[in-house]
């Protein structure tokens, strides 16, 4: 049977899940092939280190570049991460003729238009199942599936680490510190978790996942990004209360004057499907045309999830190699439309979840509610929490109707200027 | 630019729907595929007839075969349905090497295997993403997406008719056929409701997805099918007060000793996905060795959501043309492997819900109970309903734990001969 020689830089949890689902499944793989898919060499930082599956030990090098310059590789798999090094060894792969399967969204979110216009001028695949939603075949989903659609708008549980904290606190009432400790001695949160709860991962993402859909080039840096830090258990209490829990989302949505993207935590109405996502799942609900709603739901990381995405992409890039194609439905289809334009944060339309904390007076929701209604954002249901520490501020929950985030600003600064709101309000997006 | 021939055989919603997608979204199409997609003929049954979509009457013709044997199409599209017509019209056209893109799932599930090999033979492309979950991409999810996984199992909703009725029921305290008759004066059950409600539709729907997640040829006939016909109001009510609620689902999982697979009324437990599929949608839950669960959801029958799928095929056949391979990825991959074995239903190991109309005398729960043992099924609740009518029996829920049909059903014959129940029991199987 013909052989396709597989290249791999990195051999860490992916990796090593990539090993061992090409030689458990080796017979189903190659009867899906035609052909078999072979590790010629695998690029390691330390060839002494324990691993999570056998290798060779004559296939391992500490010279990654040796990898990507092999004659008998034809895919390379790109596992490293970061930035810098992983950019200039595929850039290096799609040079010299090598097509590319990367697990590595940061690459493809701040590097992506390099890359793709390096391998559609060599005529190559760069493929990345894995960079979104890890197992979940998303990135097929709306580039194959919903091929002949139009994509309007997408909403996605994107990262895993928020999503288990956000559904830990949505159990019971502590804030998001205790519930980050918890996560991290579970091994669901990393050391240094900002890239997770900060949104960061999630922008990258989004970035990818609004560049398939919207067939655009995207900036990540213009995306409006807010972590779940800040999260509290009177939050999700109150929030539970009013019919919603709290999700870190993902949001793009396509309008005429550009498209709107943002990363933030914010109220899901109880019995979507999108509520129920638990633990560290993901999920991506999607908006489109000819379709309507269609929602792809499953792990967005982990070692054999990941694993997966990479090989069916591989086995994928390997049909096209044996076609003698490329697969343009894996390249970027926009280049000659020019990258659509990123709608302000304050001309987003949306409901409110807002929280202030008060002196108890009379007078004083008279006051909130004023300085609302004259920026223009009303209220659909007020209320005074019960509960409070003595001597502590009070705490009014307000629910706005559809209101542009702007004012809503601007209403809360002139609050915190007049002096009405003890301290910063907070503010959560209702999805709908 | 390029252009690929497309016949279309049948001009009904779905047909329509399929001509208004390919004008509506041409651009994007034609920048997706490199190539525009036209409709050469039309093959419909009245050339008079009110249409959906406007079509130039000189593309249109009675004679079906005529479009089928056109030196200009290149895809054969066929929406008629039915088993006979369609079977000859596609086996023609794989003759006369034209790809085929099919919705029909009947055709597929009762004659697949020969035309699969037909296909083969030719080297053409039989892509069939509307056969199944209309919209959703299911097939390329199963087939693609997860091509490096092992499917172990899967639970899906796929039949949208069966799931208005069941959405419906579990809102009110209506029976069956009260549900009914709203989903036929609403347009979501057909006049003669049968193929949907009795379970056939779903079946042949679970014959396709079995064949593709686990690569053998599958025989509908040897499917067990239950309707949802009996459900009553009285079961939905017992099964929310035990946490659970009522769908209709179509089920495989792989057992050493061959398939399971049937098709039946079953207990979902509060706070799944599956549980909160509303309305006419669909979604099917996947169990897979690496990724572990995934789910994937939408809507399942409408015009234009299956015109999607129909088009996105298309596209895919399109891409597959212009660069003279066929789609290996959606031929049949199983053909050097003997069929599987299904396993008789009597083998089943579940959970049951038993609900029993007795006398309301001391010690009849006693006598229920020892039956049950006598056959090895244990009782892990017992409930006796409050609310019946002057001199109806009392009823009597139980549910059991994990149990073997087989043994379960004996126990209700015995019951049934000892006179111990007045009426055949309910039984319905939990999900798990």
């Amino acid at each position: 049977m013909r052989e396709i020689g597989v290249g791999l830089l990195g051999l860490g949890n992916v990796g090593a899940g990539v090993v061992r689902l090409l030689e458990e499944n080796a017979k189903a793989i190659a009867a899906r092939l035609g052909a078999t898919l072979v590790v010629k060499a695998i690029a390691v930082r330390d060839l002494e280190k324990n691993r999570l599956a056998e290798v060779r030990s004559d296939i391992l090098t500490t010279d990654a570049m040796s990898v990507v310059q092999r004659d008998d590789v034809d895919i390379v798999c790109e596992l490293i991460g970061g930035e810098t090094l992983s950019r200039e060894l595929v850039l290096r792969a799609i040079e010299k003729g090598k097509h590319v399967v990367t697990a590595n969204k940061a690459l493809l979110a701040v590097h992506g238009e390099e890359l793709y216009a390096a391998a559609q001028q060599a005529g190559v695949d760069v493929y990345f199942e894995a960079a979104v939603c890890g197992g979940i075949p998303v990135i097929r989903a709306l580039r194959e599936g919903l091929a002949s659609d139009r994509i309007e708008s997408f909403m996605g549980i994107v990262n895993g680490t928020s999503n288990y904290i956000t559904s830990a606190m949505a159990k019971g009432d502590r804030d998001f510190s205790e519930v980050l400790q918890e996560a991290q001695d579970a091994g669901y949160a990393e050391a240094d978790p900002s890239l997770d709860v900060g949104g960061g991962d999630a922008a990258h993402k989004l970035a990818i996942l609004a560049m398939v859909s919207f067939s655009t080039a995207i900036d990540p840096s213009q995306i409006h990004v807010e972590g779940i830090e800040g999260l509290t258990a009177i939050d999700y209490k109150m929030a539970k209360e009013f019919g919603y829990v709290i999700k870190a989302l993902a949001i793009a949505r396509q309008h005429e004057e550009g498209l709107e993207l943002r990363v933030h935590p914010a109220l899901v109405p109880q019995g979507w499907l999108l509520a129920d996502v638990p633990d560290c799942k993901n999920a991506l609900y999607v908006q489109s045309y000819a379709l309507g709603a269609s929602m792809y739901y499953g792990a967005g990381a982990g070692m054999m999830p990941t694993a997966m995405s990479v090989v069916s992409d591989l086995i994928e890039v390997g049909r096209n190699l044996g076609a003698g194609v490329t697969g343009q439905s894996s390249a970027r289809q926009h280049s000659e439309q020019s990258p659509l334009k990123i709608r302000p944060m304050e001309d987003l339309k949306s409901r409110y979840y807002l929280r202030f904390a008060v002196e108890d007076r009379p007078g004083v929701l008279g006051q909130l509610t004023t300085v609302l209604g004259k920026h223009g954002v009303s209220i659909s249901e007020l209320l005074q929490t019960g509960e409070r520490a003595e001597n502590a501020p009070a705490q009014v929950i307000a629910l706005s109707h559809l209101a542009r985030e702007g004012h809503v600003q601007a209403a809360l600064r002139e609050m915190a200027t007049e002096g009405i709101t003890l301290a910063p309000a907070t503010l959560l997006r209702i999805a709908k």
